[in-house]
């Protein structure tokens, strides 16, 4: 049997309740679904879902009957802060969807000296929805803070304080991430990962003295987006989720 | 300075030569290199690498000075084969990328039950050329092997033999990957990852016959593009290049 259709929505509760808009088309006119079907809703900011049920499919609205919420069965168990250096494009889309896959709890993106986007309001807004939607294919719970654009300074002065692994990924660096990851622990982790060309000198003594570790992930040097998901993939291979 | 540019170069040889077509164009009309400029060619097949020189650009042909040859700086250290379910579309593109980027040294296509996609001979040339292209851009000195595609049961057979770790990626599994990364050593790895969809309940006793352990990598359900570079980063973290 195929698992109930999972659906985003904000603020759920229970009762009888319309399906915003968009979870609405996307459960009738994608999947057919009508009145009958089961479906889970989760509530991506919150973290909790219900079971719920279609009841009525109008012209105007879909109406569900939403049952009790419990917290969201699957979400990540630790706390893991993706620090990225904004590139060229729409690589940071696909960077939040596979860092949502791999268990980031928060996203920000950082304006470096090497960055060329500078992103407005629309892309972040556009950030929020690809994690909210890779959330729902990946069956998590929750969705990752997309934190607003930050300068390096910034970024790296918020990271510096409480207790974290904090490793900033750099191909000149002499030591390898295995040792870090191995000392993990159950601590939360803080990664940097430069844009395309790399951090500079002056931003890597910066997240040097804001307390990060400068490792590479093996000789070669690799694309930006192919750094988020080796070094999550290491996280929770590493030391579980 | 920049480093030299690098361009892959079949069959390298010492002393006066023509460059291949591509990789002219791409050096004097992408990079506007020209007489006097430093190049390093790479021959992607044998893991070789020379210094050259640009002496001539022609209408017709861009020559080259090669020096010696030497055994390629900058290649993998361990043997991982990606034996990688064909999806749909285009994702292996960017499977064959990733796994360039972090250490595969044979890609094996497989033709799963679920898969869609029946590759012809020219998509199995057009892997070739992005292996080479994400060598190329890595700094890595060889590129893998791509094999032409496989049925499930032969790519199985085939792996059977042989000292490896063999994982196979199941997000159904009761254990998770860690463990049999820790343990890993210095042997050579071979990497089972389903197509979208998974692999079937067969495949995966035929997986488990031929010796695969069954392994999860947290509790989320990834990509099947994404699978790869997680783990394949997993494995290059855990335990060296």
């Amino acid at each position: 049997m195929k698992p109930a259709l999972r659906l985003p929505v904000e603020a759920i509760a229970p009762g009888l309740h319309p399906l915003p808009p968009e979870a609405a088309a996307y459960a009738t006119r994608v999947h057919r679904l009508g009145p009958g079907d089961p479906v889970v809703l989760f509530d991506p900011d919150r973290a909790l879902e219900a079971d719920a049920e279609i009841v009525e499919v109008g012209r105007r609205a879909v109406t569900v009957q939403v049952g009790a919420l419990r917290p969201a069965a699957r979400r990540p168990g630790r706390e893991v802060t993706l620090l990225q250096g904004v590139g060229k494009g729409d690589k940071l889309d696909a960077i939040v969807r596979d860092a949502t896959e791999l268990g980031a709890t928060r996203i920000v993106p950082v304006l470096c000296e090497r960055s060329v986007a500078r992103p407005d309001a629309a892309r972040a807004a556009r950030w929020r929805r690809i994690a909210v939607e890779a959330a729902r294919q990946c069956g998590r719970g929750d969705a990752p803070v997309i934190a607003p654009p930050s300068s390096f300074a910034a970024a790296a002065r918020e990271a510096a304080s409480g207790d974290a692994l904090r490793i900033c990924l750099d191909p000149a660096a002499d030591g390898p991430i295995g040792p870090s990851l191995a000392a993990l622990g159950g601590r939360a982790v803080i990664l940097m990962v430069g844009p395309e060309g790399g951090l500079t000198v002056d931003e890597l003594a910066v997240a040097e003295a804001a307390g990060f570790t400068r490792v590479t992930l093996g000789q070669l040097v690799l694309r930006t987006e192919t750094v988020c998901a080796a070094v999550l993939g290491a996280v929770l291979a590493l030391a579980g989720p």
